[in-house]
């Protein structure tokens, strides 16, 4: 069997995409592991574009799945297209993408939604027994991807992990270079730059999630 | 002496701007080391967007320093503003930003001309015999910067290391691990995307690049 990795992309930048760092830092610890990865987004526009100097929002519009090419290298399929059979596990980095495009955690809290195509591919490859990792705000997924009790984290922000607990999740605290294991669930989680202060710190607890992901291939 | 190091991009994406595994991975071995950067580019439009899954263009505007505030995750500064006395060196990561927006090297070649701001500064770092590291595509500029025989690398494309030559330089054929270092003029360079082809093999040739510059600092 493929012990090829999906790496679930949502832009190209904390504010509205993929945090580049932490997505970069993922494809790295894989190849340096030598499993093959295969990068993926949903092929809707984004929430919305913002400056990354004003943190203003642009009057423009980028596709999700086109941006996260950047991440790519323009090396990525339509999550819509992928088959969960072709997976041994899944990673979904973080940035404000994850909780803008891949879900609307950012504006709608506890009543999120997570866009119909990552929900059915993510909730396939855990059906089939197969990990999957979240990073940064990714997590806030969980409850509603892999159900109740699941255990995971964000790090350390209360009204965060409120927010999950009250979707049915069960949230741990968590150290930047760490990372929850939901044993059960097949889950692991990591906060990265909900907690980082720099690129090495947010490197320590992705190196670690990769690893322990890289384990239950 | 500040031992921060200036971190010049182009852009965010391989086809129109800085590569972001290029620059991440600098960023990264930089603070890995303790070193302190500072992300910068030119306050100008991008050459033209590309579409990095099909490779066609775009029909929108993007502005280099805008897009470089991605990579940057908002931190970062026009080039323009950059004082040279502030930095202990320089380092340029490759992508096509470099060959497109920090030059005209992509549509010239050997009749290129660098961004003035971005060549302003480079050259003050220099003269003040200051380490500068260029990776990938953006040793091209070399020549033009710091002048007849500058020894660089840009690895082994017959086409690129002759365009390098006719401009004054001199180039030397290099692996993706390995980098040239140009003693008398204190300039370090590295070919990574111009010969990688996995991430893992990148980061071996910028770490050792950074490697390289951090001592020289």
């Amino acid at each position: 069997m493929s012990n090829k990795v999906a790496v679930i992309l949502s832009g190209c930048g904390v504010y509205d995409g993929s945090e580049i760092y932490e997505s970069t830092l993922v494809l790295l610890a894989l190849d340096q592991a030598g499993i093959p990865y295969q990068c993926m987004a949903p092929n809707v526009d984004q929430m919305h574009v913002i400056n990354h100097i004003t943190g203003e929002e642009m009057q423009e519009t980028r596709n999700v799945l086109v941006e996260s090419a950047r991440v790519a290298r323009g090396d990525i399929i339509d999550i819509a297209d992928a088959k969960p059979d072709d997976y041994a596990g899944a990673i979904i980095p973080g940035g404000f993408g994850a909780a803008k495009n891949l879900s609307d955690f950012a504006v709608a809290g506890a009543d999120m939604k997570v866009n119909p195509a990552v929900a059915e591919f993510t909730q396939a490859v855990h059906k089939q027994k197969k990990v999957v990792g979240l990073i940064c705000i990714a997590p806030a997924m969980a409850p509603l991807l892999f159900g109740e009790g699941t255990q995971c984290t964000i790090g350390n922000d209360a009204d965060t992990a409120g927010a999950i607990n009250a979707m049915g999740g069960d949230h741990k605290d968590c150290t930047v270079g760490a990372y929850i294991i939901d044993e059960d669930k097949n889950i692991v989680t990591t906060p990265a730059y909900m907690l980082a202060g720099r690129i090495s710190e947010a490197a320590e607890g992705i190196n670690a999630l990769v690893k322990e992901v890289v384990r239950r291939l």
